[in-house]
């Protein structure tokens, strides 16, 4: 998938402060270069090819970022990366899904291949919780929650106009969380995750994966019935977030909350179980919430002179 | 139950500045006067009698608070009162436990009751995580989680030396979790409160309540097997709010957590469950955390010049 949203700048002009975006995602990476002021400029998105190892998805998102910083025609004064997991400057805890991810060293690997003097690395939904209160849904909210629910699923929370990492970096972790029967169950991740419901979405023999199986779930039967038990656990956890949090507004990213029907499933739930429950909207950015993150944490690694 | 820490000020030192705390729990009130510092001068705790309803347990707290600044010999400078539920001016959400308690406008009633010009009111897990703020175990700790465990269940959450109010006050109220078996199952306050786990003892034939039943659940049999199924539904909705929040440390407060037994199975899952086990502690306020924390809500509303 290509996206290019506007023409490069006049040399000289926006050029000298070029910001430069990387999402990495376990399904998708998308790369951005914006003007000093977060205008995005140019953009594409790749496979990530997850199953092919974490050096190569790298490798190969590092040479569009090289392409796309040359088209635009740079220099770059600084890149913002957004990965799953915990970022560590040594490695990457927490980013089961892309083999070999959590022994990259982001920062260094992208300060070495494209020559940038500053580049900050998050985890993606913290950097797309910054984008939200930026500017999207979280703009003015308190408290605010982003919950993705892609490859992965994650959350982040906003307190005070600000992202919460918490105690060791990892606020937002949910997909760890306890689902399934009776204790120890399973992982939210492992029930509720774009991968899981494609898998089972092959297991009913529905296809197109997790779209194939919301579409079917339209109707009553199997594919509707085994979706809810999911929806269900989903629910489970995120009532539990909300009750923790209060939270104003839910943001919700990621594949799998393109299904207006999960969408509505999950806030019915919510609102069955909440004595509050918050509004819930999707992002305003579509997939790109973590981009226009990262694309925040390039541009708060630059002094407000330059 | 009564305790009288030490003797009165004298008249027109530490007297000038008294301040009183109470804690309007769902079995026991505790009402506290201290000095202008927060240290205790005298401190008394009767029960509730939630049963004969909201009207008598108010009377009989501000007649015992009446009878303890007589004691210490007055005026007071301001009060501070913990309450379950989410407190408003009018009324009070969120606060089943004692039949009446969500009409009654608390401050109102202390401040004609006492003539005391300054009157703040909070939840009683906030002003508990206030009070460990302060003087106890959340001291330095970012982020903290204080939990709930006694006639009620709930919550309290710290960021930045603070404690998080949540959108419409009603941060913590994680008793309303969603608990048992297939969705909407029921709620966990219903399962592993206090007086829950009194009902359980209670089916089982086993005597002494909660205290009796962990007793019994020392040894593998049917006591632990139930009081087992009710930790885990405990653990799961706490191990979601510490991969939200990935706190420092976790303070256990409330009556069921004076049960080694209940503690150590609790901190057992979630070291089972989570990648990244926050500290578990009890309160060093044994039962008087929310006591402590309304005394520092009392003090907090004294301009600093008095």
């Amino acid at each position: 998938m290509s996206a290019r949203l506007s023409g490069p700048p006049a040399a000289g002009t926006r050029g000298a402060g070029l910001l430069l975006g990387i999402d990495f995602g376990g399904t998708k990476m998308a790369v951005g270069v914006s003007d000093a002021d977060g205008r995005l400029l140019a953009h594409r998105r790749v496979p990530t090819h997850a199953e092919q190892g974490a050096p190569q998805a790298l490798a190969r998102a590092l040479a569009l970022a090289g392409d796309l910083v040359g088209e635009v025609g740079g220099p770059l004064a600084a890149a913002g990366v957004a990965s799953p997991g915990v970022v560590r400057p040594d490695g990457i805890d927490l980013a089961p899904n892309v083999p070999g991810w959590e022994r990259l060293r982001l920062a260094d690997a992208v300060r070495d291949a494209l020559d940038v003097p500053r580049v900050a690395v998050d985890n993606d939904l913290n950097a797309a919780a910054l984008a939200e209160l930026r500017h999207g849904a979280l703009r003015g909210v308190d408290p605010g929650l982003v919950v993705g629910i892609g490859t992965g699923v994650a959350a982040a929370v906003t307190v005070g106009g600000a992202v919460l990492p918490g105690h060791r970096g990892a606020a937002g972790e949910i997909g760890y969380a306890v689902a399934g029967g009776p204790w120890p169950g399973t992982m939210l991740e492992l029930d509720f995750s774009g991968r899981a419901l494609d898998r089972l979405a092959a297991d009913l023999d529905v296809p197109g994966g997790t779209a194939g199986l919301a579409a079917a779930a339209e109707q009553p039967g199997a594919a509707r019935d085994a979706l809810a038990a999911r929806v269900d656990e989903a629910a489970r956890a995120l009532a539990t977030c909300c009750l923790l949090l209060d939270p104003q507004r839910i943001v919700l990213v990621g594949g799998v909350t393109r299904s207006g029907l999960i969408r509505r499933m999950l806030v019915d739930r919510l609102t069955e179980a909440l004595p509050h429950p918050p509004d819930v909207v999707r992002s305003d950015f579509a997939d790109d919430a973590a981009l226009y993150g990262a694309l925040a944490l390039a541009r708060d690694t630059v002094p407000a002179s330059l």
